[in-house]
Protein backbone atom coordinates (compact mmCIF):
# COMPACT_ATOMS: atom_id res chain seq x y z
CA UNK A 1 0.00 0.00 0.00
CA UNK A 2 1.23 3.23 -0.68
CA UNK A 3 0.35 7.34 0.86
CA UNK A 4 -0.23 8.29 -3.03
CA UNK A 5 1.36 11.58 -2.57
CA UNK A 6 2.71 11.93 0.13
CA UNK A 7 5.73 10.45 1.77
CA UNK A 8 6.30 8.43 4.64
CA UNK A 9 9.33 7.51 5.92
CA UNK A 10 10.22 4.58 8.60
CA UNK A 11 12.69 5.95 11.05
CA UNK A 12 14.69 2.42 11.77
CA UNK A 13 15.52 2.23 7.45
CA UNK A 14 16.63 5.76 8.16
CA UNK A 15 19.23 5.41 10.82
CA UNK A 16 20.59 2.31 8.32
CA UNK A 17 21.77 5.04 5.83
CA UNK A 18 23.48 7.50 8.21
CA UNK A 19 26.88 6.55 7.34
CA UNK A 20 28.47 9.49 9.25
CA UNK A 21 28.65 10.52 12.57
CA UNK A 22 27.26 13.99 13.66
CA UNK A 23 25.26 14.42 10.23
CA UNK A 24 22.18 15.67 11.13
CA UNK A 25 19.87 14.06 8.73
CA UNK A 26 16.06 15.74 8.33
CA UNK A 27 13.76 12.90 7.80
CA UNK A 28 10.55 15.00 8.09
CA UNK A 29 9.20 18.65 8.51
CA UNK A 30 6.52 19.71 10.51
CA UNK A 31 5.48 23.42 10.92
CA UNK A 32 8.49 25.37 11.83
CA UNK A 33 10.66 22.28 12.74
CA UNK A 34 12.73 19.95 11.19
CA UNK A 35 13.13 16.46 12.53
CA UNK A 36 16.23 14.98 11.93
CA UNK A 37 18.38 11.92 13.17
CA UNK A 38 22.37 11.68 13.83
CA UNK A 39 24.19 9.23 15.38
CA UNK A 40 27.14 10.55 17.46
CA UNK A 41 30.36 8.86 18.70
CA UNK A 42 32.91 10.85 20.56
CA UNK A 43 33.43 14.60 22.07
CA UNK A 44 33.47 16.65 18.78
CA UNK A 45 30.44 18.80 19.36
CA UNK A 46 31.25 21.95 20.48
CA UNK A 47 30.37 24.31 23.33
CA UNK A 48 27.32 26.16 21.79
CA UNK A 49 24.17 27.98 21.83
CA UNK A 50 20.44 28.30 19.86
CA UNK A 51 19.75 32.07 21.11
CA UNK A 52 16.46 31.73 20.00
CA UNK A 53 15.14 28.01 19.70
CA UNK A 54 14.78 25.50 21.78
CA UNK A 55 16.08 22.23 20.91
CA UNK A 56 14.86 18.41 21.58
CA UNK A 57 17.25 15.21 22.06
CA UNK A 58 15.37 12.06 21.77
CA UNK A 59 17.53 8.96 22.57
CA UNK A 60 16.89 6.06 20.02
CA UNK A 61 19.82 3.91 20.55
CA UNK A 62 22.78 3.92 23.04
CA UNK A 63 23.11 6.79 25.22
CA UNK A 64 24.69 10.12 25.47
CA UNK A 65 26.30 12.39 27.86
CA UNK A 66 24.21 15.83 28.04
CA UNK A 67 26.25 19.11 29.03
CA UNK A 68 24.70 22.41 29.84
CA UNK A 69 26.87 25.20 31.35
CA UNK A 70 26.89 25.44 35.00
CA UNK A 71 25.57 22.10 35.57
CA UNK A 72 26.48 18.97 36.03
CA UNK A 73 27.00 16.51 33.35
CA UNK A 74 24.05 13.89 32.91
CA UNK A 75 23.46 10.77 31.16
CA UNK A 76 20.30 9.96 29.11
CA UNK A 77 19.49 6.37 28.06
CA UNK A 78 17.08 4.79 25.32
CA UNK A 79 13.74 6.67 25.46
CA UNK A 80 14.85 9.91 27.25
CA UNK A 81 13.66 13.11 25.84
CA UNK A 82 15.03 16.50 26.77
CA UNK A 83 14.63 19.77 25.68
CA UNK A 84 17.73 22.59 25.76
CA UNK A 85 15.50 25.69 26.42
CA UNK A 86 16.94 28.53 23.69
CA UNK A 87 19.41 30.51 25.43
CA UNK A 88 21.12 27.23 27.21
CA UNK A 89 25.35 26.72 26.31
CA UNK A 90 25.25 22.89 25.50
CA UNK A 91 27.68 20.35 24.36
CA UNK A 92 26.86 16.38 24.32
CA UNK A 93 29.07 13.54 23.62
CA UNK A 94 28.91 9.38 23.67
CA UNK A 95 31.73 7.28 24.12
CA UNK A 96 29.79 4.60 22.09
CA UNK A 97 27.83 5.16 19.49
CA UNK A 98 24.21 6.71 19.65
CA UNK A 99 21.27 7.55 17.59
CA UNK A 100 19.35 10.44 18.57
CA UNK A 101 16.80 11.99 17.03
CA UNK A 102 16.48 15.94 17.14
CA UNK A 103 13.31 18.40 16.70
CA UNK A 104 15.04 21.67 16.25
CA UNK A 105 13.44 24.95 14.35
CA UNK A 106 14.36 25.73 10.56
CA UNK A 107 16.29 28.28 11.30
CA UNK A 108 18.66 26.11 13.88
CA UNK A 109 21.89 25.85 12.93
CA UNK A 110 23.04 22.69 14.49
CA UNK A 111 26.30 23.68 16.12
CA UNK A 112 24.42 27.13 16.94
CA UNK A 113 26.66 30.10 16.88
CA UNK A 114 29.74 28.04 16.39
CA UNK A 115 31.33 26.55 13.43
CA UNK A 116 33.74 23.84 13.26
CA UNK A 117 34.38 20.86 11.05
CA UNK A 118 31.14 18.89 11.82
CA UNK A 119 29.28 22.14 11.26
CA UNK A 120 26.79 21.05 8.33
CA UNK A 121 24.99 23.59 6.77
CA UNK A 122 20.78 22.74 6.31
CA UNK A 123 21.22 21.81 2.39
CA UNK A 124 23.77 19.30 3.41
CA UNK A 125 21.56 17.86 6.00
CA UNK A 126 19.15 17.14 3.49
CA UNK A 127 20.98 15.23 1.12
CA UNK A 128 21.95 12.23 2.43
CA UNK A 129 17.89 10.88 2.57
CA UNK A 130 16.06 13.21 -0.29
CA UNK B 1 22.95 11.90 37.98
CA UNK B 2 20.06 14.45 37.81
CA UNK B 3 19.33 17.38 35.21
CA UNK B 4 19.36 19.68 37.87
CA UNK B 5 16.68 22.57 37.20
CA UNK B 6 15.54 20.86 33.72
CA UNK B 7 13.12 17.97 33.60
CA UNK B 8 13.89 15.35 31.28
CA UNK B 9 11.13 12.56 30.85
CA UNK B 10 11.17 8.89 29.10
CA UNK B 11 8.55 7.74 26.99
CA UNK B 12 8.53 4.14 27.25
CA UNK B 13 7.86 5.15 31.31
CA UNK B 14 5.37 7.71 30.13
CA UNK B 15 3.99 5.36 27.78
CA UNK B 16 3.17 2.85 30.60
CA UNK B 17 1.41 5.92 32.57
CA UNK B 18 -1.26 6.40 29.69
CA UNK B 19 -4.67 4.67 30.81
CA UNK B 20 -7.06 5.26 28.27
CA UNK B 21 -7.15 5.47 24.61
CA UNK B 22 -7.77 8.56 22.63
CA UNK B 23 -5.95 10.95 25.51
CA UNK B 24 -2.51 12.67 23.78
CA UNK B 25 -0.59 13.43 26.81
CA UNK B 26 1.70 16.15 26.66
CA UNK B 27 5.90 14.87 27.21
CA UNK B 28 7.49 17.60 25.90
CA UNK B 29 7.49 21.31 24.53
CA UNK B 30 9.69 22.65 21.82
CA UNK B 31 9.50 25.99 20.11
CA UNK B 32 6.16 26.35 19.22
CA UNK B 33 5.19 22.56 19.42
CA UNK B 34 3.58 19.78 21.39
CA UNK B 35 4.93 15.91 21.97
CA UNK B 36 2.63 13.93 22.87
CA UNK B 37 2.17 10.52 22.97
CA UNK B 38 -1.23 8.62 22.34
CA UNK B 39 -3.10 5.12 22.65
CA UNK B 40 -5.60 4.27 20.16
CA UNK B 41 -7.37 1.21 19.46
CA UNK B 42 -10.76 1.35 17.39
CA UNK B 43 -12.50 3.87 15.23
CA UNK B 44 -13.82 6.49 17.27
CA UNK B 45 -11.11 9.48 15.75
CA UNK B 46 -13.72 11.84 13.35
CA UNK B 47 -12.93 12.79 10.14
CA UNK B 48 -11.43 16.38 10.74
CA UNK B 49 -8.55 19.05 9.59
CA UNK B 50 -6.15 21.21 10.79
CA UNK B 51 -6.44 23.96 8.73
CA UNK B 52 -3.53 25.51 9.43
CA UNK B 53 -0.87 23.20 11.05
CA UNK B 54 0.26 20.31 10.03
CA UNK B 55 0.44 16.87 12.18
CA UNK B 56 3.49 14.35 12.91
CA UNK B 57 2.80 10.84 13.28
CA UNK B 58 5.39 8.55 14.61
CA UNK B 59 4.52 4.64 15.48
CA UNK B 60 5.97 3.88 18.48
CA UNK B 61 4.40 0.28 18.82
CA UNK B 62 1.61 -1.49 16.77
CA UNK B 63 0.15 0.04 13.25
CA UNK B 64 -2.09 2.39 12.52
CA UNK B 65 -4.39 2.99 9.32
CA UNK B 66 -4.20 6.52 7.80
CA UNK B 67 -6.87 7.69 5.77
CA UNK B 68 -6.50 11.02 4.13
CA UNK B 69 -9.19 12.49 2.28
CA UNK B 70 -9.53 11.12 -1.75
CA UNK B 71 -7.22 8.52 -1.05
CA UNK B 72 -6.30 5.35 -0.37
CA UNK B 73 -6.18 4.86 3.58
CA UNK B 74 -2.57 3.13 4.17
CA UNK B 75 -1.16 1.40 6.79
CA UNK B 76 1.69 2.71 9.11
CA UNK B 77 3.80 0.12 10.90
CA UNK B 78 6.10 0.84 13.92
CA UNK B 79 8.92 3.36 13.34
CA UNK B 80 6.98 4.87 10.66
CA UNK B 81 6.77 8.92 10.43
CA UNK B 82 4.23 10.86 8.50
CA UNK B 83 3.05 13.88 8.30
CA UNK B 84 -0.99 15.54 7.62
CA UNK B 85 0.25 18.53 5.85
CA UNK B 86 -2.11 21.51 6.95
CA UNK B 87 -5.88 21.71 5.31
CA UNK B 88 -5.81 17.82 4.59
CA UNK B 89 -9.06 15.54 6.15
CA UNK B 90 -8.19 13.02 7.81
CA UNK B 91 -8.45 9.94 10.02
CA UNK B 92 -7.02 7.53 11.70
CA UNK B 93 -7.86 4.14 13.50
CA UNK B 94 -6.26 0.84 14.44
CA UNK B 95 -7.89 -2.72 15.13
CA UNK B 96 -5.29 -3.30 17.63
CA UNK B 97 -3.84 -0.69 20.45
CA UNK B 98 -1.33 0.97 18.56
CA UNK B 99 1.02 3.93 20.68
CA UNK B 100 1.75 6.86 18.26
CA UNK B 101 3.91 10.48 19.01
CA UNK B 102 2.50 13.10 17.58
CA UNK B 103 3.67 16.71 17.12
CA UNK B 104 1.48 19.38 16.96
CA UNK B 105 1.88 23.13 17.02
CA UNK B 106 0.17 24.23 20.38
CA UNK B 107 -2.68 25.81 19.17
CA UNK B 108 -3.64 22.92 16.88
CA UNK B 109 -7.03 20.74 18.29
CA UNK B 110 -6.35 17.00 18.16
CA UNK B 111 -9.99 16.58 16.75
CA UNK B 112 -9.56 19.79 14.51
CA UNK B 113 -12.70 21.26 14.04
CA UNK B 114 -15.29 18.75 15.07
CA UNK B 115 -15.68 18.01 18.75
CA UNK B 116 -16.74 14.31 19.68
CA UNK B 117 -16.72 12.09 22.70
CA UNK B 118 -13.18 12.02 22.26
CA UNK B 119 -11.90 15.55 22.50
CA UNK B 120 -9.81 16.84 24.87
CA UNK B 121 -8.65 20.30 25.75
CA UNK B 122 -5.14 20.58 25.67
CA UNK B 123 -5.22 21.55 29.61
CA UNK B 124 -6.64 17.56 30.14
CA UNK B 125 -3.70 16.71 27.69
CA UNK B 126 -1.74 17.97 30.45
CA UNK B 127 -3.27 16.27 33.44
CA UNK B 128 -2.33 13.22 32.82
CA UNK B 129 1.64 13.54 33.58
CA UNK B 130 2.43 17.03 34.46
Amino acid sequence: MTNNEFDMVNINNQIKKLHSYYSPTIIAEVNNEYVKIAKIKGDKVPWHTHENEDELFYILEGSLVMELEHQEPFIMQKGDVFVVPKGVKHKVNSDKECTILLIESKTTLHTGNVITEITKSIKNQKTHIF
